[in-house]
């Protein structure tokens, strides 16, 4: 499933990323102290390659392949319509009166948390059939693109040349923090200054914000994610993985001009069509050092704690029913990482892989040294090979207390927040760490006081793991490690943390963080100060790794330079989960010598359910049993296509010609999971949930008709 | 489950343990490059503390404390009809016509070797009606220990005291293999010399042998396994974890004198017991340095890679009905390590277990500097951690190559034990690795030579995953890791392996190992090649860590006599997977204030299942369902007891003061899982299934009037 890799951790991202929302990927991108973002180009492209900025889309490319002129209009209405989900994911609007769709894995964080010991709306799904039965989200919060604005030259302006990576790291922290409140105040938009490019481009984006956002319907999990985890990244596929939502403002739907019509008519091989969502991450030109890295380290590194995330969470849930439905976003998530990763690791450690890569590297490295005028991108590669040496060196410190993988409790999480927040609230805005920046506060806000429900024994079962993780990584004697311990076992450890702290109490928090630092400086609540006790070796260690992404930055940002000067100009940055414009057909394709048709039908879904005796994860929900006979088995149900998507892709509109909705993105093929690091079109796919299946399974099976009224009443016509 | 750690891998035991038979343990015990064994004394034991040899057993003790004087015949009948299963567990014998008892889990092994994609004996379960319904195990091998003779002298006067350790390593290994040689051409019996007290002691161990064995009766996994991984390990329980087998002589069932007779009345709460089997391995006599090591790096580390096999396996297994049936007993295997080692870990991270230790050691230390007589063994701690170092920096390496952690599959093993047999076979018997001694042919040529069914797609599937982690841990540029790979990627490489190979046809096997060292050198099977690839650097480890292993042998020697003088002389030797006695009473025990009563009844198993709501792991076979109302709810199903036991005791028999068979031992409860360094009778806690429990369901609920009518025969009583 291609949602951002899920918040593990609550932790912070270190300010690498800081574009991106706070819950987003951090476990994992810190886990990995991540790969650069940088530019791909037109040269060498292969054919429905990219994730295009909507201000620089590929008008010509798509001109010549599918002779359509993408239009000014129609790029807006797309744009306007498409939501970011910052607990992961993507989605759109699809009714002037606030209906937003994602996939059901996107919307699985909030179902998670409505449910008790006596209800599973992730298990069972939800309808709610008037208005009054929506059901308010804890703290989902949806964003919509208004408008991009280049600030490239103000940015670089303030970061002078010649400045070392510390005054550097902080000039710019400084300026992008500055042009964001003023953004603020004069719009009232949440506004981010984006890194495009790898500092080739900084684009400041203005976000639409909804936070009260309502529940509207989700089917349930077992047909949404069909086929469990055997089946995930696997095609052909069943799911139905949807589920909707409706944005609130002053306490009323909200009115949505730019909302997509609905197209239910089947698609056809070849056909064009296009995704808008929000790809996570990508890595496509990284250098060869980097990417050792990645194949050496970072995989490697991940998979072992997803590994042990994964047994510790299945055990857990193994005990009981309530354990399960307690754990079961979670472990999703963790199995779909651990997935995902897998794959990618089985793609680093391919040697044509690896050898293409390497010679598209000594092919740029010989036409640097050929021209002059590159002469200053010349040591890039050096330079990035340097920076990445010492961030090996600290990443372990970094990921284990930083990205807090040896703290993982949403109780630290929120120790450390508030006890931040005391210390970096009083700073000027521009030197605060990034996170704490004026114009992200009412989002930091807005998450710190979800009222989520929280589970001391899973928080106690899962701090202990990450205490033992971090006395196995840093060593028992560390002196650190001793004090965190403080002579007890980690599983003691875990449990008086746990038990004492008062931050279970949403007024608590509230009372310290609006204290402030003297209030918070005087409490003795034991999170609080397991949080003080290590937030000095944090920051350190957290300035080394920021100081070397500001140098990688500068070095990226002359290959870039160099790439553009012998490739040519043009293309699309990595992935930074922003808005993206991805376009591709539907295509089916060739595997061991047999042809994988582009879609499957209704009657694939009973006929895999049948061939695996009905066992789960292929079992099916009852009413889906016992309204077969109600269905057009012949219906459309998920498709595939040549879309270039990633993780954060996951509940994207899938668009025709008219711009149309004619699907919706929830997963890759097992294929496409090197797409992080390459794009391919021979065998990788994107695959959709076609939208007759949708409007069929929602009338027959869910007896939604009101919904489907909603959602057909159609968009305006393009 | 009590059981021996599962063989993941066939790949040898590096000649450290080599007493023990090649199936067991070697996958952890390697990939831990074990802690050394050592003697225990009675000085400051716990009451009901030790795993004694039959040639010595706590006479005094257990007058004392119980007032009954254990006999010779007594002792010698129990011996004998003690059973020891080379597939890791024990048993007992239970008829005068052959037949055997053991755990369902012990058993299952080879019961997991019966089935195909049409019959799943381990979980449905088996009864042969008559004997010839009877089914023969693929490759079984059943040991009885029939005389005990001590050796020390001999082997002492070979390894003079002045050699350096390759050379000592070599006399000892020379003298062992020529002892074993003569006692089984004088006797015809399985001979063993088995290295007790660290070198304090070596015994010559007969055995007699039974390679016939066929399967009797097995229930079906859910109610020998009710509870599954949730439950492994906790009490109360509620498991019928029995199976039978019969031992055949000549294709007729074996004639058995000493068989212990049943008794299934209820058991009283203080009642004196006694435990007859092979506990796998302890170590509570580790000095601080290996301590230290277990905790920092083997326990660890072997929890690494079995989080990570547990997710592979459990992936696969849920993929189809057919996966999950292939992979069963492995998985089983795995979880069972995992749960294990996470408490030995938790043990070993807890402050107050390590400095118990670490005074102990202390104390210790302190004695024998003011002793000038035990000058010699002053140094014997500085030794050891030395060596430890040593193990330390080569133990990844060993791990990879020569326990096969880097290539786990069954046709490895195949490969290197065919590639291995044709360079030692030809030496003589002293200069042979140790599993390749004359005594030990017959038993290797048994295993090798099995006809178990192997599965391309789990071999290929272990494979890749073992070759990706050699790749990890030693670099994917490591010259014998390209090598091993050829510009593969190791999915790639795995399926070349496992497709090509002719080592799946038995055959084969035959007439490579019978052709002898030029005939296995001329064949070109690519997985012959991978194991010739890798030998030369494989050996040379084995080499430097078994020489270690002969260093802290000494060592452990002089502090072992240290010990004798310090605390006075008297006690057992940590577990060698030989036959040992524990004793102990029937006693429940106080947790978070509650008392925990000393038995569970078959009313509590139906209890247990409807409070779960039947889901799985907590469902019960149809007609445990079906003929609940034939049952004596009454009766008692599983007891705890504070006998000293161990992986490896799983399915040893209990007998009471009269040697008669009372229950079976098939567990230990949380508590317990640090008796691997030391014991404790405060909560920890041996469970057995009781004998009533046995006779009652194998009536009632399995129709098997038959086999009760055997096992109620009588035995002789005593």
């Amino acid at each position: 499933m291609l949602g951002v890799e899920k918040p593990l951790l609550m932790s912070f991202d270190g300010g690498m990323n800081s574009e991106k929302p706070r819950r987003l990927i951090r476990h994992f991108r810190a886990a990995l102290v991540k790969g650069a973002m940088v530019v791909a180009t037109v040269a060498g492209m292969e054919a429905d390659e990219g994730m295009w900025l909507f201000n620089a889309p590929p008008r010509a490319l798509i001109r010549e392949r599918y002779g359509m002129d993408v239009t000014e209009p129609w790029l807006e209405h797309l744009q306007k319509a498409s939501v970011r989900f910052n607990s992961g994911g993507s989605g759109s609007f699809v009714s002037e009166d606030g209906l937003v769709m994602s996939n059901h894995h996107v919307g699985a964080d909030a179902l998670q948390k409505f449910g008790d010991a006596d209800h599973d709306y992730l298990k069972e799904g939800f309808y709610a059939k008037t208005q009054a039965e929506e059901k308010q989200c804890h703290d989902l919060e949806l964003n919509v693109l208004m408008t991009i604005e280049d600030v490239t030259e103000r940015v670089n302006a303030a970061v002078k040349p010649d400045l070392k990576p510390e005054a550097a790291f902080a000039a710019r922290r400084g300026v992008m923090a500055q042009i964001e409140k003023e953004s603020m105040d004069k719009t009232g938009l949440r506004s981010d200054v984006v890194t495009l490019f790898q500092g080739g481009k900084y684009h400041l984006y203005r976000f639409k914000k909804y936070t009260d956002v309502r529940l509207v319907f989700a089917p349930e999990q077992q047909i949404a994610f069909f086929g469990g985890d055997p089946d995930n990244f696997e095609y052909p596929r069943y799911d139905l993985d949807v589920c909707f939502f409706r944005a609130y403002e002053d306490g009323k739907p909200a009115k949505i001009a730019h909302h997509l019509r609905w197209n239910t008519g089947e698609l056809t091989e070849g056909e064009l069509i296009f995704v808008s969502g929000h790809p996570g991450r990508t890595s496509r030109l990284l250098t060869m050092a980097e990417l050792e890295y990645a194949r050496d380290v970072q995989y490697p590194r991940a998979l072992q704690r997803l590994n042990r995330l994964e047994v510790l969470l299945t055990a857990y849930s193994a005990r009981s029913k309530e354990n399960a439905r307690r754990a079961k976003d979670t472990l999703f998530g963790v199995q779909n990482s651990r997935k995902s990763r897998d794959g990618g690791l089985g793609g680093l450690m391919d040697p044509a892989l690896f050898s293409r890569k390497a010679a598209d590297e000594r092919r740029l490295i010989a036409a640097v040294a050929q021209r002059l005028e590159l002469e200053g991108s010349a040591k890039a590669w050096e330079t990035i090979s340097h920076a990445q040496q010492i961030v090996k060196q600290h990443a372990l410190r970094y990921n284990l207390l930083e990205a807090g993988l040896g703290f993982h409790s949403t109780l630290f999480t929120i120790a450390r927040t508030v006890l931040r927040a005391g210390e970096e609230r009083p700073k000027a805005n521009g030197e605060r760490l990034r996170e704490f920046r004026e114009s992200n506060l009412a989002s930091l806000e807005f998450e710190l006081f979800s009222t989520e429900p929280l589970y001391e024994d899973l928080e106690q079962l899962k701090l202990a793991d990450s205490l033992t993780f971090l006395a196995e990584q840093l060593g028992i004697d560390d002196p650190l490690v001793r004090q965190v311990l403080g002579n007890k076992s980690p599983r003691a450890r875990a449990a008086d943390l746990v038990g004492g702290t008062q931050l279970k109490d949403v007024a608590m928090r509230k009372r310290l963080y609006e204290g402030g630092k003297a209030v918070v400086a005087a409490s003795k609540d034991p999170m609080l100060e397991i949080a003080r006790l290590i937030d000095g070796d944090s920051r350190r260690v957290r300035d080394i790794i920021e100081q070397q992404d500001e140098v990688k930055k500068q070095a990226h940002g002359l290959i870039a330079k160099a790439r553009f000067a012998v490739e040519g100009a043009g293309g699309y940055p990595d992935a930074t989960f922003t808005l993206r414009l991805s376009f591709g057909a539907v295509k089916g394709y060739t595997e061991n010598g047999r042809q994988v048709p582009h879609q499957t039908t209704l009657a694939g879904l009973y006929d895999r359910a049948s061939s695996q005796e009905f066992a789960p994860p292929f079992d099916l929900p009852k009413r889906w049993l016992t309204r077969k006979d109600r269905l057009n088995l012949e219906v459309p149900f998920n498709f595939i296509s040549t879309a270039d998507i990633i993780g954060g892709n996951s509940g994207s509109p899938v668009v025709n010609r008219k711009g149309e909705l004619v699907g919706i993105i929830f997963d890759g093929n097992l294929q496409s999971l090197v797409l992080d690091f390459v794009y391919t079109e021979d065998k990788a796919r994107a695959l959709s949930v076609h939208s007759g299946a949708i409007v069929e399974s929602l009338r027959k099976v869910y007896d939604a008709g009101e919904l489907v009224k909603e959602l057909l009443r159609g968009g305006p016509s393009l």
